[in-house]
C-alpha cells in the first residue's frame, strides 16, 4: 500500500478526495520566471533595516506578538494614503490567509462565492476550504470584463463574496473602476462582500486607479494587497487588506490569535519604513514587463495588456512544449492551463532576455 | 451608530453575532504570568544563532520559501525522537493553525469534533471557524479523565475528531497513556481522528509518557506539539505535529500555500539546533511549578497536580477580587472563567515569589 492508498483510508473530507495539493513546480533553474517574484531582491539598505528590526525582537520572542500588529497597521495605513487609518487595516501571513479570513468571516455553509475565470486560481480552492460555495462567471473573448455584463452576473448569481482581480492574474489587465462599482452596486441584493484583490497594483500603468478611492461609503467593498510583490518579501509572508472597520472587526472573530509572529511584524514595518528603497525596482520591471509585451507582439504573438509584473500570451500552438523548452533552456515559466497560452513574470534585463531570446530560438526551429 | 452596530449590519455569518475575538488581555504590567508563556526568554547564544540564520534568508526574501520547509521538517523530526523522520513532520504559524488544517481535512459542515472541559478554549472556536460542530465530554469532579469515561462517551457521540490536551490546559494535568489508547480504540467505529496536544509536555514530571511512543501503527492519532512554551519561542509563531504520512498529506490538501515564511523556518531551525541552550530552563521553570503547587496547598488551596509550566488552583472563595488585587500589585495571572479558580504561569523564581507574597497578602486581608 502507497501513501496515496493510506490517504485514502483515512477519513478525509469527501470533496478533497482525489485532489493534488496546489503550487506550482518548485524547479531549481537559473531564471525563475514562474511565480510572479519580484527577480530583483531586496535592497542592501533595506535588508539591514529589516536585520536590526529582527535583532531588536529577539529579546522579547519568548512572549506572544502583539495580537492586534498596531505598528503595522498604522504603517500600511501610511504606505497606502488615500485617508487610511490602521482602523481600515488588516494584515496576515500572505494574502491568501486575509482572504481566507474573509471567508471565514461572510461565507461558510449555505454561503457562496464568485469569481470571474481565468483568475487567480486560489479563489476556489480557498472557498472550498471554509466550506463556502463557489460560482464562475464569464469574461468577453479577450478575458476583458464589462462593468454591465459583471453587474448583471452578480444580479443573477446573488453571491455572498465577490473576487475581483484588477490588475488580474493570469491576464495582467487591470479592471476599471467602473467595474468595481457596478459590481458593488449589483451585489446590494444579496449583501455581498466584494474583494479588489490588488496584488499586483503597483505595478499598473500611470492613471490605472485603485479601488482604494471606492471605499468610502462602501462598507462591504475589501481591497486586497500584499507585499511579495512590488515589496520583494515574498519570503516574508505579509499579505493585508484595506475596508471598512467593521469588516476588521468581522475578521477579528475568526482569525487565529497571534497569527502574525512578532518577527514579520517587524520585518513588515522596517520594509514599510525603507518603502522608497524597497519600491526602487518597480519603474525596471514595468519596462521589461513592456518590452516583453512589446516584442511577443513582433514575433506574432498576442501578449494581453498588462498592468501587473507579468505577460500572458497566446498565439502558442503547443505552449507545453515551448514551456517543457525553455525549462531545458534554464527558464522557468508559467503553463497556467489555458489553451494556447503561458504566462512569464518580468524580471530584470537579463532575465528578460534569457527568455526572450530562449522562446524566438524555440518557436523558430 | 457605533462600530459595533456598523458590524452587526455587515453579512457577517449567523453563528458570530454578537461573538468577541478571542484573547486574554494584554496588559503591560511587570510580571506577566497569565499566558503560559516560558519567562526566561531566549538565551544569548540561541538569539545570535536566530539572527544569523534570518541574516541568511535575506538575499531570498524576494522569493517565495520552501513550501515543504524540507529543512525544518527534518529538524523537528530529530528534535522528537520515537523513530521521526520528516514524513511524519508538520509544522504551521502556532499550533493553533495545525489543528485548524486538521478540522479543515477531517472536519468541517456534518461533521463533528469533542474535547473534554476544561480544556483549552480555542478547540470549539477553531471547530466554528472551519464549521465543524463541536461537541463535549466530562470529566470527574477533580478533573480527571479515566479511559474507561473517556471510552464511553467518545463511543456515545462517534465524533469524528477527538482534543485531548496533555498536560490539559488550563488544569496542568498529563493523561495517561491508557487513555490515548482507550480512546483511539473507542474512535475506531466512527473513524476519528485524535488530536493528542502536548504543547507542554516538555514541562512534565520525568516518567510522563508522550504519545508520541503511541504512533506507530495508529495513523488516525496526531500528537501537536509547540515551540512557544519550552523553547520559549511565543513570539515566532511555531507549532507542529507528529503523525503517520499520510496525515501530512491530508494537510496538504487544505494548508495555504507558503504559510511558513522563510524567516519563520530559518528561526525555528536555528532554535532547534540550540535546544539544550533554549531548554536549559526548563528545569527551572519546574521548580517554581512545584514550588507554587507546595506553597499553595500550605496555605489551604487546592492546586491540580502540574506537568506543565503553570498552575490551576482552586478554593478561592472571590477569585475575581484576588486577580484585580495581583494586577495592582503588578502581577497578572489569568482568569479562566472557572468557579473558585485562577491559573498561574511557573515564572522566573522572582518573578514567582511576587505572585506567592502577594497572594498571600490578599488573602491574608
Amino acid at each position: 500500500m502507497d501513501q496515496f492508498e493510506r490517504l485514502s483510508q483515512l477519513p478525509l473530507r469527501d470533496d478533497l478526495r482525489g485532489q493534488h495539493p496546489y503550487g506550482a513546480p518548485q524547479i531549481d533553474v537559473p531564471v525563475l520566471l514562474n511565480v510572479n517574484e519580484n527577480t530583483f531582491g531586496v535592497p542592501l539598505d533595506a535588508k539591514e533595516a529589516i536585520l536590526k528590526a529582527v535583532a531588536d525582537e529577539l529579546d522579547g520572542l519568548n512572549r506572544y506578538p502583539d495580537r492586534e500588529f498596531t505598528e503595522l497597521r498604522r504603517a500600511l495605513a501610511a504606505y497606502l494614503g488615500h485617508g487610511m487609518t490602521q482602523e481600515n487595516i488588516w494584515a496576515a501571513n500572505g494574502s491568501n490567509e486575509v482572504l481566507q479570513q474573509l471567508l471565514q468571516a461572510f461565507g461558510g455553509p449555505g454561503r457562496k462565492a464568485m469569481g470571474f475565470p481565468p483568475t487567480y486560481s486560489m479563489y476556489p480552492l480557498l472557498a472550498s476550504g471554509t466550506g463556502t460555495g463557489f460560482v464562475t462567471g464569464t469574461r468577453a473573448a479577450d478575458y476583458s470584463l464589462s462593468p454591465e455584463s459583471a453587474a448583471e452576473q452578480v444580479r443573477a448569481q446573488a453571491p455572498h463574496i465577490i473576487f475581483l482581480c484588477s490588475p488580474n492574474n493570469p491576464t495582467g489587465t487591470a479592471l476599471g473602476r467602473d467595474v468595481v462599482e457596478a459590481v458593488y452596486e449589483a451585489g446590494e441584493a444579496s449583501q455581498a462582500i466584494v474583494i479588489v484583490d490588488e496584488a499586483y497594483m503597483e505595478f499598473s500603468h500611470e492613471g490605472t486607479p485603485s479601488a482604494l478611492s471606492l471605499l468610502p461609503g462602501r462598507p462591504r467593498l475589501v481591497v486586497s494587497r500584499t507585499m511579495s510583490k512590488a515589496f520583494a518579501l515574498a519570503g516574508a509572508r505579509v499579505g493585508y487588506m484595506a475596508a471598512a472597520p467593521e469588516v476588521a472587526d468581522a475578521v477579528r472573530l475568526v482569525r487565529l490569535p497571534y497569527h502574525l509572529s512578532a518577527i514579520t511584524q517587524a520585518t513588515a514595518v522596517a520594509a514599510l519604513r525603507n518603502s522608497d528603497s524597497l519600491l526602487a525596482n518597480v519603474e525596471a520591471i514595468k519596462i521589461q514587463r513592456d518590452r516583453i509585451v512589446d516584442e511577443l507582439t513582433r514575433i506574432g504573438l498576442t501578449p494581453a495588456p498588462s498592468d501587473s509584473n507579468f505577460v500572458f500570451f497566446g498565439g502558442l500552438e503547443d505552449p507545453r512544449s515551448v514551456w517543457e523548452g525553455l525549462l531545458a533552456a534554464g527558464v522557468l515559466i508559467r503553463d497556467v492551463g489555458i489553451a494556447g497560452h503561458l504566462r512569464v513574470t518580468a524580471g530584470t534585463e537579463q532575465e528578460t532576455t534569457a527568455f526572450l531570446s530562449g522562446l524566438r530560438a524555440i518557436l523558430a526551429t
